[in-house]
């Protein structure tokens, strides 16, 4: 029954996000979520807004927002748009910068919602293979037909970039747009922000949802120049006039303005991380050296398949990709110590019965 | 400064939405939002929700509130969509059902956003005139080339098509898919819903923006046949897994589920309506027979943008739309009785001052 299917619809392969299951006694690490709340900031701003107006309309061009994200990172709010969560904020990019007819470059390993709007939206793209190391090749994403996308960390690798190899894709792409995805870069060196207003050619894409522990409020955003982020509330503008409801501005507003609080969490979560590498070396894993909120390791013996169904088996959820050269790796979301603990009590049970 | 922007950038044509002013002394009956809160119900859900797992993703798939709104209209949840808004769900069916090449049909005088999908997706589309009562003529929608879509009880009109006259747009386009935006349907006779079972080429689509006063929330759904809900679930997973946040599942929920309160407003509404209609007509205005919660009206002396301009100047919102052949109607939102009283007043200074 697909006689009323447009093409658009046939060609797509829509992304499989993680499992989403409920329950008490599961213990969930396998989409990336921040272990902790959000600041308590973002309750009050919630609970304050909800008493007044959810029977009208949210502002449809989200500038309170905007304003907190520019200021956070030193931008006027001409340079940050708003988006419901980082996935839209991708999707309008792909229809605002890219073409179809003008091939674009992604790692092969990479988040795989890349390859989706690319065949939704008919653009042509190269995956480029990683490193042996897992990192990227930088000189396969210089001279891009159609432009540049790549998550920095990358994911499922984990793995940074420095700022001065993304002058060098920049450089090397000054007619076309270079996105550089960040949802995780809380948790790693630097953003590339602060190339923003000297490359008229990047886009820099994050979200609320990592390291603001918003994921259930659904808030990115992109920063860049100004004819880049009008770009984007054209392709918005003609597809939904309010994107984010009214709860989710003041909530990510407040999130956004806790700085504080938020430098807290992700301390918490550097250090668990560091434990648990460890922790996971020992147990004869080799982890690369993450820096996003997930560490992707590959036991010296057993596959990450196995490991994965036979930790799901016990409740507890991480992610294996059964794509090649990782799916020997499982990808486990950095918890709570007390999470991390339980994981590595259900994990050496899972290794001493294989 | 466009050199970066994609042929899909530079063709589009953003939908203008009503203005948002804020302010304390605002009379604001331009966008249609209902005036009364939505049910202490959701204000509940919400609370409770806010409380338990803000960091974690929402559910990808919607299925509590989807199968909420199955029971509302007796169909399983596999016969209906929620999107981010009826707009979003808009967007994704112009993404889903109609195809370059293919000419849509819709009403000349219409909601204007079908116009922008349209451009912006490269659909080529047919504007059928209005009869001189501004009636829809009904065989103008037969044996569309790329299907149809109009909204039932038509904007900015107010008026309703019976169902019986949908039927026959329905059988003369048995191989395309007919779309009834019913954002007002809550306000008028009975919904096309009904016909669903039957016709494997409708789709329906309504909101909680109007009648259950969440304009503030963002939450549109669709009603069809489970191939044509397919093929917007594979658009929605191939932009954006997660559209609807958590706050906005469970506060759609509650409204959905709280039926009589629903009732009660609509009720309110409609009494307003008859009595603000009469109103108007004593002032010298000839009123369409709304069955909507606005009202379309044209003065025998005063033009439209006049009228909507004073009034502006006085803090009273309403709004006018500059095309032929409604360029002297004003649009204004049925509010509660004392707003309404308040706005004869001031309208009564308007044409007074004239």
């Amino acid at each position: 029954m697909t006689t009323f299917w447009s093409e658009m619809v046939k060609r797509a392969t829509p992304y499989v996000p993680g499992k989403q299951m409920d329950g008490e006694n599961i213990l969930k690490l396998n989409t990336n979520e921040n272990p902790y709340p959000p600041s308590p900031k973002v309750f009050q701003a919630i609970e304050k807004e909800l008493k007044t107006s959810l029977h009208l309309y949210p502002s449809p061009t989200v500038d309170s927002l905007r304003q907190a994200i520019g200021q956070l990172y030193d931008v006027p709010k001409e340079y940050v748009f708003v988006g419901n969560g980082s996935d839209e904020v991708l999707a309008f990019s792909f229809m605002a910068f890219f073409e179809r007819g003008e091939t674009i470059i992604f790692p092969k390993i990479t988040y795989s919602f890349y390859e989706v709007y690319a065949t939704l939206f008919n653009i042509p793209y190269k995956q480029i293979e990683l490193n042996r190391n897992f990192t990227i090749p930088l000189e396969k994403l210089f001279q891009a037909e159609g432009g540049v996308i790549f998550p920095n960390p990358n994911a499922p690798t984990s793995l940074y970039m420095p700022l001065q190899d993304i002058v060098e894709v920049l450089e090397q792409n000054r007619h076309k747009v270079v996105i550089v995805d960040e949802a995780y870069i809380d948790f790693a060196e630097q953003s590339a922000v602060k190339l923003v207003e000297k490359y008229d050619n990047l886009l820099v894409i994050q979200t609320t949802s990592k390291s603001r522990a918003l994921a259930g409020l659904r808030v990115g955003f992109a920063i860049g120049q100004p004819h880049l982020i009008e770009a984007l509330i054209r392709i918005k503008d003609s597809m939904n006039s309010y994107t984010i409801d009214r709860l989710a501005i003041v909530g990510a507003k407040a999130a956004i303005n806790d700085q504080q609080y938020t430098k807290n969490t992700i301390n918490k979560i550097l250090q668990t991380r560091r434990w648990s590498r460890e922790k996971l070396r020992e147990m004869g894993f080799s982890v690369l050296p993450s820096q996003t909120n997930f560490l992707f390791a590959e036991h010296y013996l057993y596959d990450g398949l196995t490991l994965q169904q036979k930790l799901q088996d016990m409740n507890v959820l991480i992610r294996h990709f059964n794509v090649t050269p990782i799916e020997n790796y499982i990808r486990i979301t950095v918890g709570t110590d007390e999470q991390m603990e339980l994981f590595f009590k259900k994990l050496q049970k899972v290794i001493e019965e294989m």
